[in-house]
């Protein structure tokens, strides 16, 4: 019997986990955190009858509390809540699938608890890779990505010689504004935008897509996964989304890993690795089908949150921080109709144009810097722009 | 330093081993085996230095013991002289690159000797595959595939549970007459079929892809190779031969191997398996460049060699021999201008219609069946059809 927890279960990486532990009886859920979705969340605890579950929100864990008094768990709330979760005495490993930066903390401390960690939560490395490498390091624990791209660039180095890995290749699917121009970008809304061709996944991540934000984030996270600089990883546009991503070696083969678009795959891998299972009802993809698959340079003066990623990524330190937090509050204020669509990237840009670095931040640093660049966006956006 | 010999070393891939010996200072010829041309092995003998030649052809070799009378080589002939070869004593790894089933015997004798094989002699495995698999266990020696569409699953296999493998994709380029129908086909000449798209080739393997024979023959070889059934290796026609082959597993993933077309990537791989070391000029795929990947299923009415090399593997037995032999002897003629190019294919079907099937065929019987079929061939090529 295998035990996890599962940080962020009511989303859509923590659902599709539920569906895995679901599928395979061998798998036990301990843990369970979320920020709001109580009504789900009842479901869930009713169905997998985890030992302790956090709701983030206190307003919403007191109701929840009522709600599940007929049942031997215990619920806890807040930072402290999300920690104890993320310790929870018999989860083996922790699928950590919340959003935004309010993972990192959970995160270090299930580290520093012997927990193996399966990634879903992109600020993690981008911002505090520096205090995570080593940290999994020191402890042994195993650190496996469960995006689908990272996914497939584990299982593409997997059995190889790592030092003999020449370059990443990071494939994106483009988003729903591929070939568009700079121009035709002006005044798209959050109903444009959220229209992914591929992937079916949630709002932030959507947009994010659109901006490829998403993809510059990933940069900088596959840079501290595998030990490389973000210069040796290429992305490459592929908009049938079923090469996930390739190494390329020292003597020019290409490993790469492909599939259907579907995120049970590479969550599956992590939590079983390195056994692979039958994937229940999972779709394959049909070579008789498919006739062909296409490849674009990506056009970085569009979307020129992805180069802003790259320069966020050579220069390291705490600017990874400001480039991931001026997108998070630019994409919500978007979702919120308050901003236009490129005012995503220029927002970004602007709040890394006026960050003075600070080299190997330490948590509270980081966390203070999301704050500082939360609230220049904020008087950047009040000021009319 | 790691000592090799190269049975057929004239050839198409035993100059290129050579040229890969030529950058890497730690590989070391001991043993080099030709058939007849003796003017390119000079050339070879006096760069390299084997401690043993074998020229098959005994009039040649007579002519060559005086070419390099002043040089401490020992020259050797005929089936003696390969099997001394192919068992010289300070080699550790075998390049089994001799064209027909001629590589058979030595190759057994190598692996009896505890010699690793490199194998880049279809014949042998389509042939012999159960004798040979068994051997290569009881002896404990690694059998390392050379071809690039063997070597593309065995590093997509690599560091994987091969059970867990759940069938292969066999890329194809699908030869010169891709895209013809059967009817188009009548009256071509060794001319037209000796243009091969991607790949710089040996003759018989040239005409060989241009019938899809040659994808054929690997089917039944990657059924030995990797313990499948040849329903399990689905042909997937893809023109641009970039990716190599790929294996797709329980779970839906699919591991492929890409890289430009040249033989000496899966060479140098072979040679220093698991290791990678750079190929010193080789080219690199590059995603900038290459704008699509097409795939096709491939047509088994117009190219019905392909279709015949399923039925000859999954009769088993002796079946494939007659396969083998039926086309070697149509390939000659048909080099040679005597028969027309869908008398390729409907040799092999003709001399498989007349076999009466012998399970497990011993060396003999295999060599006997072999002689047997091209009676029937000739008798059939006379008789003016």
């Amino acid at each position: 019997m295998k035990k996890i927890g599962i940080l962020g279960s009511t989303g859509s990486i923590g659902t599709q986990t539920l569906d895995i532990v679901r599928e395979n009886r061998d798998l036990k859920v301990t843990a369970l955190a979320v920020d709001s979705n109580i009504e789900l969340l009842e479901r869930q605890v009713r169905e997998f009858m985890p030992n302790l579950v956090c709701v983030y929100r206190e307003d919403k864990a007191k109701l929840f509390k009522e709600m599940v008094k007929d049942l031997p768990v215990k619920v806890v709330t807040k930072m402290d809540g999300l920690i104890e979760c993320a310790t929870e005495s018999e989860a083996e490993t922790m699928i950590t699938a919340m959003v935004g930066m309010i993972g990192i903390q959970p995160t270090i401390e299930a580290i520093n608890a012997g927990k193996n960690i399966a990634l879903a939560n992109k600020e993690t490395l981008v911002t505090a890779g520096h205090i995570i490498m080593p940290l999994i390091k020191e402890k042994g624990v195993a650190l496996l990505p469960v995006d689908s791209e990272h996914s497939a660039i584990f299982q593409s180095l997997h059995g190889e010689d790592r030092k003999k890995a020449y370059k990443i290749l990071l494939t994106a699917s483009g988003g729903p504004f591929r070939g568009r121009k700079l121009i035709e970008l002006k005044g798209k809304t959050p109903k444009d935008a959220l229209k992914h061709p591929n992937w079916s996944m949630g709002q932030k991540i959507t947009i994010d897509s659109a901006t490829m934000v998403n993809k510059g984030l990933e940069v900088m996270e596959a840079a501290w996964l595998f030990d490389m600089s973000v210069d040796q990883i290429q992305v490459v546009v592929h908009p049938q989304s079923i090469i996930h991503s390739m190494v390329e070696y020292v003597d020019g083969s290409i490993i790469a890993q492909l599939g259907v678009p579907d995120m049970k795959l590479p969550i599956q891998y992590a939590l079983f690795y390195p056994e692979r299972r039958p994937l229940t009802a999972g779709e394959r993809v049909d070579f008789t089908q498919l006739s062909q698959l296409t490849f674009e340079v990506p056009d970085m003066d569009t979307f020129f949150g992805l180069r802003l990623a790259y320069e966020a990524g050579r220069c390291g330190g705490s600017m990874p921080t400001v480039y991931n937090a001026a997108n998070e509050w630019a994409v919500a204020e978007f979702l919120k109709g308050k901003i236009e669509f490129l005012m995503i990237p220029t927002m970004i840009e602007k709040a890394m144009q006026q960050h003075k670095m600070i080299a190997n931040p330490s948590l509270k640093e980081i966390l203070n810097i999301e704050q500082v660049t939360y609230d220049f966006v904020r008087g950047f956006t009040e000021s009319g722009l």
